[in-house]
């Protein structure tokens, strides 16, 4: 996957917890939600229609209450393997609006997603890249604290994981 | 497929070309490039990567001489059956700017078109649709005469098939 320091951003983790239990907690409504936002944002609802053209839809919750929905489209799904979305698509492949997708066209930016996994000694080789479309969109998406917020929220997967792995 | 008749157009003709003649004529850029623009219009360069993510690229030339480059990227690629592509991402699956895409956001607009291939008794059923993020973008592509150009692109496509068989 080819990586441009300008427009992508990336986060590359040595996590350990199995791929098949990644892939679940990132294409099962149940094993999303309780990780996806850090703490103590919440996310209080979730839908996957996991096949490329498949929704991708998830409402974020502020410690205050308010709420944020996102909505996106698969791209990818290889099981265990690769996961690509975008927020520039709707269900179906449908172009979004910038303004229905981001809220407002200087706050948000259209952007794709893509989780790679790889077996590992330790476990998993995780590696989450994010593409913009402008230098711009991935300036805001940087100074939003794209590492620390998805670093967290991969912290907060590998708990969960090997929580329900003790039950 | 679902239809909006809010966001989406739509053109059904039945052709009496093979299925995998019409595939050919859209994937392959020697096949594509003498149909793909109503005359007196024309293609003056096409770049395919027939793939999930892979770009599709033309310029099309105005009678004036004009150049007008058109940059996308496949979202399914099904031989013979379905091909799927938008120009709301670039290859890569990467986001695209409005601007870039579409010169201005006045006039243009984000789409994602499906080319749908099926059997039948005089030859192929082709069906062609092309989903917007809104009624304004569905508005200005039937004002720009979506269904007439693309109803002339076919007929050209068709009598290329014609003959090239006669060769």
């Amino acid at each position: 996957m080819n990586f441009n320091p300008q427009l992508d951003l990336r986060l590359v983790r040595t996590v350990p917890v199995s791929r098949a239990d990644v892939w679940r907690a990132w294409t099962e409504p149940e094993r999303l939600k309780p990780w996806f936002c850090p703490r103590p944002w919440t996310t209080i609802d979730c839908e996957i229609d996991l096949q490329p053209g498949g929704v991708f839809r998830t409402t974020m919750q502020s410690p205050e209450g308010q709420l944020f929905p996102n909505r996106g489209c698969y791209l990818a799904v290889e099981t265990h393997q690769r996961l690509v979305w975008t927020n520039a698509l709707s269900a179906g492949f449908r172009p979004s609006l910038m303004t229905e997708t981001c809220g407002s066209d200087e706050a948000g930016f259209m952007f794709t997603a893509i989780i790679e996994l790889a077996d590992d000694p330790q476990g998993t080789l995780y590696t989450a890249t994010v593409k913009h479309a402008d230098v711009k969109g991935c300036q805001t998406h940087a100074a939003m604290g794209f590492e620390q917020g998805w670093g967290i929220a991969l912290d907060q997967m590998v708990a969960m994981i090997q929580s329900s792995a003790r039950d």
